[in-house]
C-alpha cells in the first residue's frame, strides 16, 4: 500500500514533526533530553508507539492502557492523566499536519532532586511525546520480495533482567543483532531466549505458520498490539492460532513467517537463515492477513479520527520558552 | 575524606558543570540529546567516567583506552581522536572550575541518514562529554557506618545479550533492583547472574573477603578501573587476591564486603541481606584498602594534573550556537 499523502497544512517549523516535553509543545527537531536525566543516562524510560493511518489512530485506547501499565511498573508518576495524554497526541499529529504518522509517547525519569541520594525514587518523571511522518520497519522492496530474516547468536535480554512487556529502549542486544544480520546479508534479525525459543526482532513481533496454524511466542517478547490484532484476524478468517514456545528449529522449518509491528503492520518474510520460503516470496496466508489488516484499517477498524482542529489551539499559544 | 574545595573561578553559567556535544562547548544544563537519536531512543551509547580529585585525573589513559575499546565494540566512529578527547575533558573540568569532578565521556549514535533504512550502520556517531562536581555512590553516612547491601532477585543482563565490559546505560535491571533494595531497607543492591554468581551493583564492582583473601567476580560485570586499582593495592599490602566466581552463599557469609567505583573509590559495607558484618561497621581490611587508595591518590598515583589554563581558550571562543 501507498502511504496516504499529507493533506493538512502545517506551520513550516512543524513540517518534520511536532513534540511535547513536560508541558511544552515544540518542533520535533528542538526536542531533546538533558544529558543528566535518567531517561538518557540510565535508559530509565518506557514508551509506546501508536500509528495514525489516513487520519485515524489505530487502537489508541489499547496503546494508552499498555503505556499506563508500563509507567506503573517502573514506579513513575507523570503529571498527565490518560485523557490529557490522548489530547496531547491528537494535538501533535494535528500540529505536524500528518495524515499518517508514527506517534511516540515516552515517560522518563529526570535527575535526582537536589540534596537527595542518587536513587531513582528521588527523581521526578515526565512525558516526552512526538509525532513524525509514518515510518515502516520494512521498506517497499522488503514488502515486495518478503523480508530476509536470520536467527541471531545474540540472546534477547531475559524477563528476569527486564520485563519485555514494559516497552523499553534497552536495544543493545537488538542493535548488536542488526549488525550481525547486515553482515549475513539479511534485512533483520530474530532473537532467541536462553532456552532456544524464539522471542522477537528489533521492533517487531514474529509469527510462523505450519500446516495453516498461525503461531507466535508466548514469552520473552512485547505483547504487541499488532500481534493481538493479527490473532483477532486469524479468528475472523477461521485460521487456528496458537500462542506458545517456538524452537529455532520449528521456526526455520515453517511454511511461512511474518513479522508485525505498529510501524509497518503485517510484514511477510521470504527467507530465514538463507532458506527460501514460498519460492522466495511472501506466503499466501501471511499475505491474506496483511491484506485483511489494511482493508479493515481503511474501513475504520479500531479507529479514532485525529482531531485536527486542535492544531489551532497550540499554534495560537505563546512560545513556551 | 572531605571533597577538596572548588578553588578555580568559573564563569557563572558553568558553575553547575560544563559539557561538550559534537564539537560545541556549553554549560551542562544546556546539554541534551535529541529525542530522535539512537543514543536516547535505542540506548545506543557507550560511556566512561573518569574522576578528578584535588586537581588530578586518575588513570585517565586507562579510561580512554577502555572507552575506545567500547566505541569499537559498538561499531562507532566519532570524529575525535584519543588525544582530542583528552583535551576536551581537561577543558571541561577547567571551564567548570572544579578541583574534584565526575567527568563523563559518551559516544552515541544519531538518527539514520535521510533516505536510508533504519539500521544503526546508517547513523553517524558523536561524542557527548561533561564535567560536574564530584559525586559519590556512597553518602557520608554510608562511609561512616558501612553500606547496607542486599542481593536482588533481579538478574543482571547477561553477557550473551549485552557485553557488560562495554560500559552502557542499560540500567533497567539495576534500577529495578534499587527499588527492591529501598523496599528492603538496604542502601544498594547486588545482582546475580543466571548461575547464581555475584556480578555487580548499580554503578559499582563488588569484592568480598574471607580468611584475608580478597575476591572479586570474574564474569558478568564491568572490568572496573577502581577494581583493577584495588587488586594492585592488594599486591602492595601482601594480601592474596582472586578473580573468580562467587556464589550468593559465599558472598553472604564473607568476613568483609566492599564495593568500588570511580564515583566513591573503595566503599566498605557493613550489612548484607540484613546480616551484620564486623559488628555492623566497615571491616578492617576494607578500611586499609580504602585508606591506602586515598593516600596514594593524594601522593599522585596514576595522576594527570588538570590543565586549567585551557578554560581561557574556550571562554574566549564565540558562542557555538
Amino acid at each position: 500500500m501507498q502511504t496516504p499523502e499529507k493533506t493538512i497544512p502545517a506551520a513550516p517549523e512543524y513540517e518534520s514533526g511536532a513534540a511535547y516535553i513536560d508541558g511544552a509543545f515544540m518542533p520535533v527537531i528542538q526536542a531533546a533530553i538533558p544529558v543528566l536525566h535518567g531517561g538518557y543516562r540510565r535508559s530509565d524510560v518506557t514508551y509506546d508507539v501508536v500509528g495514525v493511518w489516513d487520519g485515524n489512530f489505530f487502537r489508541l485506547d489499547d496503546h494508552i492502557a499498555r503505556f499506563r501499565a508500563s509507567i506503573r511498573a517502573l514506579h513513575m508518576e507523570p503529571a498527565e492523566s490518560d485523557a490529557e495524554i490522548i489530547e496531547i497526541l491528537h494535538r501533535l499529529v494535528a500540529l505536524a499536519g500528518l495524515r499518517s504518522a508514527y506517534v511516540s509517547m515516552e515517560c522518563l525519569r529526570g535527575a535526582p532532586k537536589p540534596g537527595l541520594p542518587r536513587h531513582p525514587a528521588n527523581c521526578r518523571s515526565y512525558l516526552s511525546c512526538h509525532a513524525i511522518p509514518w515510518q515502516s520497519v520494512a521498506t517497499h522492496e522488503m514488502f515486495e520480495r518478503g523480508m530476509h530474516l536470520m536467527i541471531s547468536s545474540v540472546l534477547r535480554i531475559p524477563p528476569e533482567s527486564f520485563d519485555p512487556t514494559v516497552k523499553n529502549f534497552h536495544w543493545g542486544d537488538l542493535t548488536r543483532s542488526m549488525f550481525e544480520a547486515k553482515a549475513a546479508g539479511a534485512d533483520y534479525s530474530v532473537l532467541l531466549d536462553s532456552d532456544g525459543n524464539i522471542t522477537e526482532g528489533p521492533g517487531f513481533n514474529v509469527f510462523c505458520i505450519r500446516d495453516s496454524v498461525v503461531v507466535c511466542p508466548a514469552r520473552g517478547a512485547l505483547k504487541g498490539i499488532t500481534q493481538k490484532s493479527v490473532l483477532e484476524l486469524c479468528d475472523e478468517l477461521g485460521l487456528k492460532s496458537e500462542v506458545r514456545d517456538i524452537t529455532a528449529e520449528e521456526f526455520r522449518n515453517a511454511d511461512e513467517i511474518f513479522t508485525c509491528t505498529t510501524a509497518g503492520g503485517v510484514m511477510p518474510a521470504s527467507r530465514i537463515d538463507g532458506r527460501r520460503l514460498n519460492n522466495d516470496r511472501p506466503g499466501p496466508i501471511s499475505t491474506r492477513l496483511k491484506d485483511l489488516f489494511w482493508s479493515k484499517r481503511t474501513e475504520g477498524w479500531h479507529a479514532s479520527p485525529v482531531r485536527y482542529e486542535l492544531a489551532a489551539k497550540v499554534a495560537s499559544c505563546p512560545d513556551p520558552s
